[in-house]
């Protein structure tokens, strides 16, 4: 007996995924609609995020899937503001707090930036916390206020509101729970329908492979670039994606309020080389999508003058003052909320640090109060972890490899380990490859 | 960083599972005991289903968690009642009414049958709908007057009460919405985790194999029975499985008024030859394992002679008036409910039957409101379906298939259609091999 998809049942999907089907567009929306009301349970919805874990989606039901998922609540419309939109995402990584500062540098180079973030979970920090970190700072904007800041300042930087993509905030929430975040369609369907439903003309993707990342390896990361660039595509947006190295955390900064005061120097062109490098590698696509520029080059003298020349804090200080901000802590970063202790952290020998462990210090973090385990969990923006020493510095015993913000100075006995332990040390020169593994464009 | 077994969340046990890991006793109690409290909410428990679906489990890992969904509840001692107590279950075919007379005639043979069975879910019945067709009959007796009716009768038939196995209560009807049914390690602990608690010492299991079965095959049936058995005697019970055919409807009856009916035949040695034939196969292995026949031709001679003299027919008499219901309709079958109209079900052609289609004929017996398709349908004890030619018998064009049992005389064009397609005929003569396919003791 072949049944019309519209006559299966909710267990004869989740049977028909089960045994390796396909699911059709109807079916995959009917699905997602009935989830985003509530009328399909949870229970339903985690047996089914399993199976697709298992048995994966073909690129049609993973586009449908996405689509759905768009569709169930707002999608915005920006083509008022003139320009190509163009917005960022990360894959999330230890130290990652690129967006801080390439929204306002991108911005400040013509390309208007609608930027919908993420907090925290996990080993890796959220967008919002760190901006949260900033006195009177609120991420919170109606989307009206969204696009009029949009509008009149080139950027904003805001949460997701509970009406866009209403089932992906609720799936996510459950996949977090079930073991079911690792899927390249869920994960393509999680980021897209998002990104989709913010009205943005184009995306690039920080795909993160490494030690510190969710990506292991480059062959998971490229298929998942992949997935993302040819939904993107499908749903007639401009999606491209680079991968990037996250073995070793991003520059020196771990913690919410140490990544803002590190991003106020990379909105500079100062700061550590590796965050320079990787904004200028995005920001280079985010130009050249946004129609400003024609090369790379082009892009890279743009964004480096609108570095140098103060722009980009001009209009970080706008978006704050904007969003409810003190907009002071640019120019006197010390405004910020800092940790009472800083335990410096040293060498047990000499040599040269071969690798850290970013991963490690991503969940050392997490356990000092930086980040969460549990969605409700309340983040301290004051604590953190600095590096004193990346790769391929030689260091002498005893000297710092890094330092604990913390609160207290007792207790942290274990954190301290840790972060020690995240370090190898070693006799060998290191010098790190490029940042950027790959450049993902169909 | 490894986590001792207390540390690790519920998502980190799904993930490990998902990753093919086993889980230990200590954490598969936990799981099931949180389960069974409500404290692990179902999302978590279907995607946990869903990744044993996939992964399966160890001997060790279906024996753990077999025991601990029996220990989730009550756990009966019977042991005051004298003699071995010995029950049977099926996992369920189409037709199959051989508990309702095996376990008078098992107990008038002088083994106590302690029988909790199930309803009616799927194309298959259940013994307790059944049962309930008897008028007055009632299977909610307490744990205490079940214990007392096994003494002074030696048995009876009741369903699960609430307070056994409380935890595979909850999850079966969450694994028949989550397309989570179909799992050798799952189906063991639910079975065996109801039989353990209700106080047996043996169980022989009759375990279907064919088109009308779970098990559709020999290999996977085989693979069930030596789990069930391997379990069972685990758990320190003498647990023993039969293959057996179930391509073909077992009998000639389904529906529940009229299975009723032919089942008070088989208690008299008469009706159909094969439900003869499952009831001394299985009745063997009860009286085997409980101690009053060394051998099976000597079972054979005892089950015979209980049914031919009447004993095992007394007994059924006295069953249904301990439990409430009419006991005339042992020797009064008309007083069962009965259907208003009998439509027959002609050959198109003249020919042998060569094969019935039991999965088709079920499923129709449940579009006629025999059955449920899901756990709150009312069934109506009165339809069903009469085969009048089983496989091997030659029919003429035109001569009777099998009749519908139904309350309308109109509406019933494509039942009769699906009934009439469930009928193979042709040329060839055909004869059954025996119905007991492969008899697993370890």
């Amino acid at each position: 007996m072949v049944k019309t998809p519209e006559l299966r049942s909710v267990p004869e999907l989740i049977a028909h995924k089960r045994d390796g089907g396909a699911l059709s567009d109807a079916e995959l929306r009917s699905l997602v609609n009935r989830y985003a009301t509530g009328e399909l349970p949870d229970y339903q919805m985690a047996a089914l995020a399993m199976a697709i874990y298992f048995r994966g989606m073909t690129p049609a039901e993973t586009t449908a899937y996405t689509l759905a998922m768009r569709d169930s609540g707002r999608v915005m419309d920006l083509s008022k503001i003139p320009g190509k939109k163009i917005d960022k995402h990360s894959t999330g990584g230890v130290g990652d707090k690129i967006s801080l500062s390439l929204a306002p540098i991108v911005a400040a180079c013509g390309v208007p930036v609608p930027m919908m973030a993420g907090r925290g979970l996990g080993h890796t920090g959220g967008t919002l916390d760190k901006l949260e970190a900033i006195p009177g700072f609120h991420v919170d904007l109606t989307p009206k206020q969204f696009a009029q800041q949009l509008a009149t300042l080139g950027c904003a930087i805001i949460g997701q509101t509970a009406d866009l993509a209403p089932a992906d905030k609720r799936l996510y929430a459950l996949r977090d729970v079930t073991a079911t975040i690792e899927s390249i369609p869920l994960i393509t369907g999680s980021i897209l329908s998002k990104k989709l439903a913010e009205g943005l003309d184009g995306l690039v993707m920080d795909v993160k492979v490494g030690r510190g990342a969710f990506m292991k390896n480059v062959d998971d990361a490229r298929v998942l670039a992949k997935s993302l660039v040819r939904v993107g595509r499908q749903a007639g947006k401009d999606v491209r994606a680079l991968l990037t190295r996250m073995d070793d955390p991003l520059g020196l900064m771990i913690g919410n309020a140490l990544e803002v005061r590190e991003s106020f120097l990379t909105l500079r062109g100062e700061g550590p080389a590796d965050l320079l490098e990787c904004t200028l590698a995005l920001g280079s696509e985010m130009l050249q999508m946004g129609g400003v520029a024609k090369s790379r080059a082009e892009a890279h003298r743009r964004l480096l003058r609108a570095m140098r020349d103060g722009s980009a804090a001009s209009l970080m200080e706008r978006m704050i003052a904007a969003q409810g901000g003190d907009k002071r802590v640019v120019a006197e970063p010390d405004r910020l909320p800092a940790a009472k202790v800083r335990i410096p952290i040293t060498a047990p020998k000499g040599g040269t640090v071969q690798q850290i462990d970013a991963l490690e210090l991503g969940l050392t973090g997490v356990a000092l109060g930086a980040g969460r385990t549990q969605t409700d969990d309340v983040v301290d923006p004051r604590v953190g972890i600095e590096l004193a020493a990346v790769v391929g510095d030689r260091v002498a015993a005893g000297a710092p490899l890094a330092y604990l913000h913390v609160n207290e100075r007792r207790g942290h006995g274990r954190h301290v380990a840790r972060v020690r332990d995240a370090f190898t040390l070693g006799a060998r020169a290191v010098s790190l490859p490029p940042l950027v593994i790959e450049r993902i464009t169909r």
